[in-house]
């Protein structure tokens, strides 16, 4: 049991919503628009912005408002800082899911009843 | 994008002292005591008390009495059905790890520096 995998997972991506405001504006180097990244993530427009003002606040994300058709349109991108980060974190994730299913598979390996197609050859 | 892939972590399980706790009674078929899951995860008696109870109320996990050299010692597992919850909150986890991990991959290989490993061969 190493603790400290589950401790180094930054907590600022970790809730579900933001995890995937942040896979989505990775996607891209361009950045995505208000309205896209509200659609993509099933959001409310309340929803959405409050997410970004804490992304915006640790620098994770950049938003600029543009001018397209005549009418004003906010582009939001991960800063580099942001990709970083959120790249640590995923690596985090990932270190913190494979000791979690290696718990499940030793426990299921050592039961007598073998589930998941572990079953003996008939 | 998938948000269905979001939408499905489990809130119980994803808080990673939660993630820490799941992990450590996962491992083994005959839970642990207070005190080594407390060890374990490097919880205070209040915080661990707290979760404990939010798991039990969800049925995930069964707390037991037992006398152990003269003294009450609390053994703590996951029940079945909460074994199997948590197994899938794993799988649905790796979905949006792998999503995430596929968006900054695209990013990665679509820019024209490509850092980690990817540069052409001399």
């Amino acid at each position: 049991m190493t603790p400290s995998n589950f401790e180094s997972l930054e907590r600022t991506f970790h809730e579900p919503k933001r995890l995937a405001i942040l896979s989505a504006l990775a996607a891209g180097t361009e950045g995505l628009s208000f309205q896209d990244l509200k659609s993509d993530c099933r959001l409310t427009d309340g929803n959405l912005n409050r997410h970004l003002k804490v992304l915006q606040e640790s620098a994770i994300i950049s938003q600029k408002k543009t001018i397209r058709n005549e009418r004003i349109s906010t582009q939001i991108r991960l800063t580099a800082r942001g990709r970083k980060a959120f790249i640590q974190y995923l690596e985090s994730l990932e270190a913190v899911l494979k000791e979690a299913q290696g718990a499940i598979d030793t426990s299921t390996a050592s039961k007598s009843t073998l589930p998941l197609g572990r079953k003996a050859r008939a």
